[in-house]
């Protein structure tokens, strides 16, 4: 059955608690936390002081997504505040093995994150190691892009090599997922959908538990 | 008189709302938003996008304080947010003096900031460019750390040269200010207090109000 | 029909309007212009208000060969003044694909260049976008060095990747491009030539009519 | 007696050979060559072939501006090309001594730039070890710049230290030099003033000899 | 036959002379030198005047492994010394053909090395220009971690890439190589097996000669 | 007294148990290890586990010298080695005062050190942090270099400086440290001694301790 990861970043900062009440009474899977360092993507969004403080007051697992150049410096801070998957970018990354080895080494799940432009094959010498991946769909950075189409065909890529390997990581998505692309993700392949403004995050007075429930009977019918 | 700038990295993230209710009404003069990368100094804490709900959530004004390696970056965002303030540090900068003209042909006010370790000769060129001097008291990126005293001359020496130069430009503190350091500071020359934890922030049932006056009523005995 | 584009780092740097008029006398189909930042090539050639004369002096496009780290930074340059082309390189690119999307946005068309060394699959999730790609037959920087024979190769290799994906975009080679090496990179699929000292700047007397002339005789013997 | 350095990077770059013979004839001292990497400035301007072409046509001196992150990486092309001045900024470098005694081991004449908001005392330990300094008068990397005041100071500055040192270096400055800004430079103590489209390259019909004429009349108005 | 290059960095950092003269009875064949920059791994071990000292008191052929972020900045010191390999990561190196076009140069032999994750299509378009593959079994930086068993895969593929080239490059295999590990890497085609702490550096009493031929005799089991 | 700081790597890199043994007998006061990166200076000398030996084998205390841009990642690791002094240097770290803090939280006493041309103005507000002051006399990052005489007066501004704030930091001189040199840099203020292959290690058949016991005498003359 398809994951929801609901991403904190589409929520209204100022009433993170409230949004954290709602997103346990949908029932979502995991909070997708964009950490954003301003080099590696241009943009700074949410800090890991924040992670902390989501984590101590949800039981819902922290799903992190570092969009930095040096993940290993944050590795240790985010054992202690007791994230469950942190994923790292295959791009700006020398020893990408080392720093997937030092996640799992903390405790964490590990996952790696792949831009739009970036060959599956970068996953050949690790996929048995890792325990995510996650295929974004559109350039980091920024809420509200067009959804990559060509970004489709590398969710079924992903889904061969881990059946070819028999590794039972999850494929996560991540940009623009909606009612008109999570078809395309889940029949390719997506176990986890990262969802924001357009699917659960629909203001003050959206009905998070319905949104969420009008979603997985979605996937439902185009999960494989 | 001087004036606070109240620290929102220490406030409560999950009830960023209320924080700023409780500003308000405290009536402190800035909101202090610590925008850092990662790489410039060894954490990450907030967004601009939260910067954004803050400024179309309340009237106070924005002390935006770039711990960021490129702040160049980010000054379309910031002026288009609203911000009035925006300090960038003199160390990983080439051109300061551009840097400066850029946040305010954009129609904000510009700081610089000074690493304890940074001499003050730095601001020479400058300091008839500037609105701000931010002098840090503790190394950047973390709350909670020791006051440096070695740093208090650093605010004499900003003092005279503003005199000198007949620069009417706010010298502001950050790091541990508290009422140990307060006189200190004040009497150095400070015009802006940057206040956390052990000075606002006091947790859920804190008076901030109480907590401001406070600080002013201990302020003005050392005012120059 | 195979095209030409005129290496104007190959012109008498003294006379360009006149080396300009020469083009245009030649038919020539671009001209190409190198940028280096002397940080991802070791040298630095040409600049871009050179090429605003280049536009306002003549009728030619202009193909822009971005041998720079942060392509990014002179895109809205270049749509001011107008480039037809621009291509950057896949190696020092995280976000390849919205650098793509940021050339194609201002209004340009976007082209991608491997070096000798890189490999036809970093163009494959990216190959839909692309107007042109740029092989690169020596390792940029410099004119006057070997042509990699290794490199036809990969032309072929570009040829069935757009073949396979019904993609219109040209394939253009770079570097030691004479009368020896034109065979080899037309049989094996360029679309465009860039062709410098040896094929039409031969000198002031060169008659660069009768070269373009001569090439492209030699270029319908091969042409697929 | 005042020295005039033209800015070639002001010079129609389509008609260099003409520039080239209108500054011989209006006996300018020396040619002043920007050469930018996009890195330590925004702006890539003329390159190192272009220099080559100079020189071997016109037997005015260059004086080269490097405007780059890594000026040694330059150094023996500048020698074989003979370059006379090399001027290296003091920001980017962090062995600056060792890049001076490459310049001179290499046969050419060492400068320092410092950029407007450089202090002066960063010429402290090498003032006997240079044979030029260049005050940048506007930040570095585009022409058309408004002067920036406070550099004026700056002049007399330098020109104190070098004296104090007994030291015979060449005071030169750049960035909005004119009519204006002349008496001031010159009255500071400025030796050597880079000149660009406002006081030579006033277009196609300019008479250079004459600008160069009245140039030379009013700093002799304001020299020391 | 399998060759053994011996990791110097595993040899008693007090005692060399002794350790090359203990190597040289042994036999071995080439004396395997880590260079580290603290930058594109997290250590520095030893240096290249270490290198030239190996090179005039041994006839041993030194095997020199740069794990450096910017390799052509040693590439002249180490022919100067007489380094016979010169072996390069393909991960930080942009023009990867040119650095190795640099080392032939110099009349050395080239060899690129792997890192665990890097897949072995980066290799694709210079096999035939390199005299050495160095395929890495554990993250490069520190001795004594354990051995990656998914990089066996890939010397196996780094062998039929060689055959379908026609080449007859070195395969080469470094990372805790051993009794153990031996047979694994040999069978998949390993050439040069790197060996340390656990195969020949067993103390100031262990007797390399007998260490070396047990290891050959193992290897003449496996070799293919 | 003048202390003697040996430099390790003047000594012979095969024989080091023997130099170590010879420096004892000599009584010397500390061995000085130079780490370079490649990367602040263009060589590498000698590594971390080499180190280790050192002290394992030895009790002249460890004077280590970080050349390398991020000296915070060694700081554990030579706590852990058990070096005495860890000397930074100024220009590449941003956050100087924190660097310090952390080489002395880890128990180890913190030096700066700084380059020919970097002013003595940069230890302004950390000069009562420190424990040593490290001049540089030539460029680093090679022995054998020409000692640059300016140095000398930033020697006694150093001096000053210490005298004027009470402290009694050490001030350590390196570079080309012999007969001739002694004499400028002891009367200047220097109280520790680079001393490498001119002054002690002269070679097989050197009598260290005669050398040291001469070199004490000369230094006793012009102590202040």
């Amino acid at each position: 059955m398809v994951k929801i990861s609901a991403s904190l970043m589409c929520g209204n900062p100022l009433k993170l608690e409230d949004e954290l009440i709602r997103l346990e009474q949908a029932q979502v899977d995991m909070l997708h936390c964009d950490i954003m360092d301003g080099v590696f993507v241009p943009n700074i969004t949410m800090g890991l002081y924040m992670l902390k403080a989501f984590k101590e007051n949800s039981r819902i697992p922290l799903d992190v997504h570092l969009m930095v150049v040096n993940p290993d410096a944050f590795l240790e801070q985010l054992a202690e505040i007791g994230a469950e998957y942190v994923t790292v970018h295959a791009e700006p990354v020398y020893h990408l093995h080392r720093t997937i080895q030092n996640i799992k080494k903390l405790g964490m799940k590990a996952g790696v994150a792949l831009n739009p432009s970036t060959p599956v094959e970068s996953l050949k010498h690790i996929i048995k190691d890792i325990d995510l991946v996650l295929i974004m769909t559109v350039n980091p950075g920024f809420a509200g892009q067009d959804f990559i189409e060509s970004t489709v065909e590398k969710i079924s890529e992903v889904k061969k090599m881990l059946e070819k390997n028999n590794v039972e990581a999850l494929i996560e998505v991540d940009g623009n997922i909606n009612n008109k692309t999570i078809p395309w993700t889940v029949k390719a392949g997506a176990d986890v959908l990262v969802l924001g403004t357009s699917s659960i995050f629909k203001g003050p007075n959206a009905d998070y538990k319905k949104e969420v429930e009008s979603i997985i009977a979605l996937t439902e019918q185009y999960s494989l």
